[in-house]
């Protein structure tokens, strides 16, 4: 007897499935959004051996409820604040569950066409929302794929920006001399990550000043350090300008950066993880400035704000030409017709993995679910409901507001009256945990200028106004509850 | 309005996809295995422009069948013989459609300790199932992890390797002489690529030979190779032993490899890629001969062949120091409790990416509805009807079978009696095409000494005896057809 499931007990099993997340996503407010469990709880609850023999999928299900959930942090919940949303929706949980449901493996164009065409198409109309330059289009030069993660998209173009700083030698004899990435202090942390794997080590990369205001690269220290290193005999590869940090959305000043590495021939990669996708609102266009005239490549994350659910990042770049010599392979037993001709994309030559899944299905099902107006519409009520808290903790003489915020990011400062920097600081990381504990509310937080600062990302799908409303009351109550117990307050 | 898809549409199209996906299943026999489709085709039948306006979910379903189903290959089909098996299964699907409803993101224990804890519970129950060696599971030394691809797998100990070779310096001061890799001309692709990419160039990669007949590495030339490097002044880094090569399934003797290995001090991956989930029954327990003794790391995708549909590849390592060391980072706004206190994994400091799905829901899910019983009566179905295509190729004068195939791969070579060498890989590629081009099934191929062989992969888990029969018909018929039409047959 077969032990496998056929098609009529996954269509019992899957309809259950799909009742049990439709009841998960209307109840989800039941949940506490930060899980309350301590390390180890949950696999103390689950059995230390696997089953010798096959179980009922209900058992899964039943087990899904009782020992993972109280597990689970609710990214989808509406009160979760915490680092960047992560949006899933329903035309992309359905698009996901087509790509496991038809269970191809797009690593070549002749391993499935359509996995690879409708990722042209969908990149290419990506670009086009976004207002992205039409050499990143794939009929160019240049052209989109799809990535797990922005971290794994900026490794592959630094791959690319050393390829091309090295003329080829870095491919074929490695890391021979001093090669020199540059990003500023704010830079997401996977830069320096891409440049401890790709064999620069982190003293490869070169810290560039911000303004202490804004938080934004300085261009002018950059070139300063550009040429002090390319003076010493080290070969700069890449510059990493951010489109909205991840700790306080400070936006580098791309034009001026581009400039600089236009005048000296590295490659520039703009990092838009966060921020990027809300360029598909003309009021927030301007995020693109000098991407056109001067970045090399360029990423963005579906699965942050564009409902997509992870993992689905979006690279582009200007010249595909270094990222496939960097990372093409052809062994005998991936020979195909199609790919020898040269008349095809092979999108496993523009990553880090050989396989890949139809992740294009997702992000094609979301974005025609949606349409663009209703795309626009998510990022405006993300942007709007920002906006509204900023003006709720600029007006309020308990709290500090940092400034700018031009997105869905608000990052602000409980004032603690009488307390040292050190001993505020504790208390703004002791509020943050209440908050956290308390089941309502997520929020995580950074440091600007040494100082702990809150920050509150505002954009999953889920979240209303009242949501924000509520947490903002919650914060000011147990901020003045916990200023009454402190020591300073006697 | 919000345009968003209610949880009530969610139930509703929910189903619709499930049905969709149910029919296709059960329908799948019906397409041809491989598209048939032209480059370009799917592409120009899709709308240049994204929609402005949101669009029913009905239509995405309609294009799907419209559309994007002639450009699919199914990977699925009974007839899919080519490369290597990429089981999805009833169960799988549904565990990662759960991960997506969930909508969580792993990155960090505290951002969904269920999601990583789950991930150590599974991985730690299919060593024991594979009959790893303890000092793989997460409560010694080492510990697994869930990686997307084993191209990402043999980076990362690669990475690890590294790290531990140069005492720390890759990691700080980036690759500043020559480190030297290990392979055969067996050995997969990923692993030139992955040393490319961490630095080390194509020149960095040393290629051991191969015994002619079974393909696999020569432990002394491998000490040979190591020692002349050495003297040189170079650093061996890592030795890559594969257990199942991607071209025939040959295996590496890992216990004299790792021996080797040992007495000199050099990491040791095993690729177990394809082949090591067949561990999981007795009598393939020897895949694992040498492993507990000399393996640093170890890699296996049930991916493949364990009815898990991609991505999920598992990597161990005998030792979690050196990778995390290699791979940590702790920006301030990823700090919280529970990381600094070391009493939790956080397995984004395991990978490439930062940002991870809760995929051990799909492997748990597999294991939970199989039991290992279930497991072991797939992967024992597959090695029997290979061996019974084996059984027949052999006995046919028509045909040359490549020995030895122990596992679920079978490459062989059609005669063609008064056909040069070259006119002969011609006449193999031809069939091989016209096979593909059928519609019934699905090989692939390869060189052996460099003659062109057709490569037949069994373990679709759809795959019925009368499907390998029905093919290996087809092969004999078309084969006697197109030397029936050959000018050395006139």
């Amino acid at each position: 007897m077969s032990p496998h499931m056929t098609p009529e007990e996954f269509r019992r099993h899957g309809k259950q499935v799909i009742d049990w997340i439709a009841d998960y996503l209307a109840g989800i407010e039941s949940h506490p959004v930060v899980s309350q469990v301590k390390p180890g709880e949950i696999r103390r609850a689950l059995p230390s051996r696997p089953p010798e023999h096959g179980e009922p999928f209900e058992a899964v299900l039943s087990d899904l409820g009782r020992i993972l959930l109280p597990g689970i942090t609710h990214w989808q919940h509406p009160g979760f604040f915490a680092y960047f949303p992560s949006n899933a929706s329903g035309p992309a949980i359905l698009g996901d569950l087509l790509s496991s449901g038809l269970g191809v493996q797009g690593m070549l164009w002749v391993t499935s066409p359509a996995c690879t065409e409708l990722e042209t198409v969908v990149v290419d109309w990506l670009a086009g929302l976004l207002g992205l330059p039409d050499h990143f289009r794939t009929d160019g030069a240049g052209g989109g794929v799809i990535q797990d993660s922005a971290s794994s998209a900026c490794l592959v173009a630094l791959l690319a920006a050393l390829h091309r700083a090295g003329d080829g030698q870095v491919t074929s004899d490695g890391i021979t001399r001093r090669y020199t990435m540059y990003v500023s202090s704010q830079t997401h942390s996977s830069l320096e990550r891409a440049a401890r794997i790709a064999g620069l080590g982190a003293q490869g990369v070169r810290v560039v000043d911000v303004d202490p205001r804004t938080l934004a690269m300085d261009p002018s220290h950059l070139r300063t350090l550009l040429d002090r290193d390319r003076a010493a005999g080290a070969v700069p590869a890449m510059v990493c300008a951010t489109v909205g940090t991840t700790s306080t959305t400070a936006i580098d000043p791309v034009p001026a950066i581009g400039e600089v590495c236009a005048e000296r021939g590295v490659w520039l990669h703009v990092d838009a993880a966060y921020a990027g996708v809300a360029a598909i609102c003309p009021e927030f266009r301007r995020l693109n400035d000098g991407v056109g005239e001067y970045a090399d490549s360029y990423v963005t994350n579906p699965h942050k704000w564009l409902l997509t659910n992870f993992d689905c990042t979006v690279l582009w770049t200007a010249d595909r030409a270094p990222l496939l010599a960097a990372l093409s392979t052809l062994p005998e037993y991936l020979r195909n017709t199609a790919t020898t001709t040269g008349s095809v994309i092979d999108y496993r030559d523009w990553q880090v993995p050989l396989g890949r899944r139809f992740r294009a299905l997702k992000l094609w099902s979301v974005i025609r679910w949606y349409g663009a107006e209703g795309l626009r519409a998510h990022i405006r009520k993300g942007v709007a409901l920002a906006q509204d808290l900023a003006s709720w903790i600029s007006a309020d003489p308990g709290f500090e507001l940092h400034e700018p915020h031009p997105l869905g990011l608000v990052c602000f400062r409980p004032r603690w009256p009488g307390l040292t920097a050190a001993e505020a600081d504790r208390a703004t990381l002791r509020l943050m945990e209440l908050l956290n504990a308390s089941g309502s509310m997520y929020v995580t937080h950074t440091r600007i200028g040494d100082r702990v600062v809150l920050r509150m990302a505002v954009g999953a799908a889920m979240t209303e106004r009242r949501h924000v409303e509520q947490a903002w009351e919650h914060i000011r109550w147990e901020h003045a509850a916990l200023s009454g117990t402190l020591p300073a307050e006697d």
